[in-house]
């Protein structure tokens, strides 16, 4: 049953990479419950039921096709909430022409509902450096 | 049940909001699992079973007293398993005499064992801003 729980998980999580892989928003927000809170990597602090405008403006600043992956996928599940965490690697080209290649944090609150498991929180960051430049820490690797 | 679970895991907050604000690091550490994996407010990416040793050197970077809130804390139990977010409030005087008012985002990820309610993975963080300064978006209020 655990496995079960986590394979189920583990394919949700994939569902929404490859949608955002393809620059869909419907599939994204489609993996998301209506009641979803977004910390998103840009600001606010906080977005309540994000809808598919903002992921189009996003996809809208990328040229070709984007890399999305998750790695060291952590998946704690019981009864009917979960949560993971892994970290998301994001490549591609800007449409100013810049290379893309981040890594950030991304912790997901999940709940399983009559239609299966649907993301209900999440959390997405890169630090920053407490060196007096309050930089994001976006060139680290794990 | 549901609502006693809620008390619960609201009441562990406090007590890690606690800790923090009398500087005791061994108080935060107890609220957290052995095998911890937290995502930090400063680099690197992710660190697993934090110890007291950086909470110490944060806690000696400040002259007095912490103040630390966290508000509009939202959690998601069922059985073993729950993850809880809020927005914290992070003020104080730093020991170059810099005042700071910080709000960031922070997510937990709880679990059940024999001993009650613990924290098994943390994710704190502030978004950036996107205008290609990539500076850490530290004056947000909510």
């Amino acid at each position: 049953m655990a496995n079960t729980t986590e394979a189920r998980i583990h394919a949700l999580v994939e569902e929404r990479s490859a949608a955002l892989r393809r620059k869909d928003a419907k599939g994204v927000v489609a993996c998301q419950a209506a009641d979803h809170v977004l910390y998103s990597l840009a600001p606010p602090l906080r977005i309540d039921d994000p809808g598919t405008a903002g992921l189009d403006d996003w996809f809208a600043t990328w040229d070709g096709p984007i890399g999305y992956e998750v790695h060291d996928l952590g998946i704690v599940a019981d009864g009917d909430v979960a949560f993971c965490h892994g970290l998301a690697h994001l490549t591609g080209t800007k449409t100013d022409g810049e290379r893309a290649d981040v890594w950030f944090r991304i912790t997901l609150g999940l709940r399983r509902t009559a239609d299966g498991w649907t993301i209900v929180h999440e959390h997405e960051s890169v630090p920053f450096y407490m060196d007096g430049s309050l930089r994001a820490a976006v060139d680290l690797k794990p």
